[in-house]
């Protein structure tokens, strides 16, 4: 039943699947459970029953209906996805605040290391339990596909960071790694779940890789485009040095003394006043930001496309206003 | 073919399962490396490659050979085990380093824990992309129970540490977690491999369980007892304020006045000079070091035990004497 106050897409795709949602909380508060370590949900707790958008595990519940799934493995599926998705976060809290607090860290953050850490593997463990329980070699396949992807990106923006010389190639490599990884395996296992052709259970793959990463280029973008009503501080990446695509646009069109501005701010960490707003005026300049818009409108335009072959039904529609909804602030 | 120069019964194995293992250092190699992330296999070679003794993968080997298996994913499956194991190894550097060097961190400690906790990652992920490979459901239903095993006894020995109300029975759920899972994980997942009846799956379980159980209690006792040869420092888990066996039945019979000192020496970090021998004294008093050395005996014994229901080989001799050599320091 859909909920008329709800306006946001993602808002009415989780009115519509209101049970199936709900299904999935239960889950997780049962499987987040430890007999042997009561500890691990109370640091679970704040990330977890939080709640957050749930948008990835709502992907999969959406297109295992929109397939006309009717059994309950969804749940467990959608389930499994929502646990790798926070045990990342997890060990990205380990990763970026090492590297935020260096030289002062707390017994407090050493202790939320160790939590961390250790609470994520214990949620990988558990997703791949949920992932048996599916019953399907091929979905164990694709997810397990799916966190080796996650984890090579995100050593590989390790490695990347702060060099001048990483490419766009690099970059779609990291933000498949980082973010449309777990959204196009979400789309792709619950297809197969439902047993669709294969035709479409590559659509449902091509959705969730093409929103995935329109949905990180908006977010790199506002980056630098924020301001008003986005949430962001502008320039936060470029203080962090993160090699995004604005900058490496920038780069690519760089002359000599660009290219020596940006080997200072970016490689050296030499940032001064005045420093953020010469960065804009270049990336301006040379059309930077303009292509980065446009090549997240395109990744959009290219997940409303892998939903035609897929069946028409009211949450098909619904996931093509999320489509639009990912890149309305820079539309 | 028999190394006859190998004396110890895992070098005999080792010797016994030769091209096996080659073909698992093989795998190792090509399943580590990745082509859009080149650091991986810089920071993993120090760990896999330099190899140490290769224990686990072993057992899996020896367990499905000894079973009349004659196919060839025993190797997939060692190999998943071995980056189990690995991912494990590089995940407690983070956690361990963070409590040893508190306060004082190093840029290069910092990246090492990135690098740790991401790579570890990556090997889950490459351990469980294996698992799939084996086509067996119940093989992954195993190895993913075990996993999360090993991570709910890492936590708890983590919420455990330093706390003299540790019990027996919490001791064993820590052991059973950093050591045992993965034993006995490899052990039965080969048998299940082979087809052997449950009862054999079963046997190869305990074998594995108590095998793990035997090495760590023998560990922890020669923390207090060694010396001579062992390799080990007399007092080192005292010092750290690890809560292992020979302590916790200290404790268990301790009067008032030795309540105090552990309280003192565990709970409140207070250790004077003279603090280790008084520790070895009281435990020689109850008897705990004896204790310990007969509960470890004991768990060889029925490692020993278990394999009697196994087929007999030349194998299952050098696994009878693995388990006599685990506790040979002691005996």
């Amino acid at each position: 039943m859909l909920d008329q106050k709800a306006h946001k897409p993602h808002e009415r795709l989780a009115a519509h699947l209101r049970d199936d949602l709900n299904a999935v909380d239960a889950m997780i508060r049962t499987r987040m459970a430890s007999a042997h370590a009561p500890r691990i949900p109370e640091v679970t707790a704040h990330l977890v029953e939080a709640g957050g958008k749930r948008l990835r595990p709502m992907l999969t519940l959406a297109a295992a209906r929109m397939c006309g799934y009717e059994g309950d493995k969804h749940v467990i599926l959608a389930t499994a996805i929502e646990f790798i998705h926070t045990a990342t976060l997890l060990h990205d809290d380990v990763v970026d605040e090492s590297a935020q607090r260096r030289g002062r860290p707390t017994a407090n953050l050493l202790w939320d290391n160790k939590s961390s850490v250790l609470v994520g593997d214990y949620l990988l463990a558990r997703a791949f339990q949920l992932m048996t329980d599916t019953e399907s070699l091929r979905i164990l396949a694709v997810l397990s596909n799916a966190s080796a992807t996650i984890t090579e990106g995100e050593v590989l923006q390790l490695t990347a960071a702060q060099d001048i010389g990483t490419t766009e190639e690099i970059y779609f490599k990291v933000v498949r790694g980082k973010t449309a990884a777990l959204f196009s395996a979400a789309t792709e296992a619950a297809g197969i779940l439902a047993g669709v052709s294969e035709e479409q259970v590559e659509a449902l793959y091509d959705y969730g890789d093409a929103l995935g990463i329109a949905f990180q280029v908006v977010d790199d973008l506002l980056d630098f485009w924020g301001g008003e009503a986005t949430g962001k501080n502008v320039g936060d990446d470029f203080r962090d040095r993160k090699m995004t695509l604005p900058i490496i646009k920038a780069i690519a069109a760089a002359d000599a003394e660009e290219r020596a501005f940006w080997k200072r701010t970016m490689e050296k960490a030499d940032q001064r006043d005045g420093d953020l707003e010469r960065a804009l005026e270049i990336m301006d300049r040379h059309g930077a930001l303009e292509e980065t818009r446009q090549a997240a409108l395109g990744w959009a335009d290219k997940a409303k496309a892998a939903l035609t072959s897929l069946p028409e039904d009211p949450i098909r529609d619904m996931l093509h206003d999320i489509a639009d909804y990912v890149v309305e602030r820079i539309s």
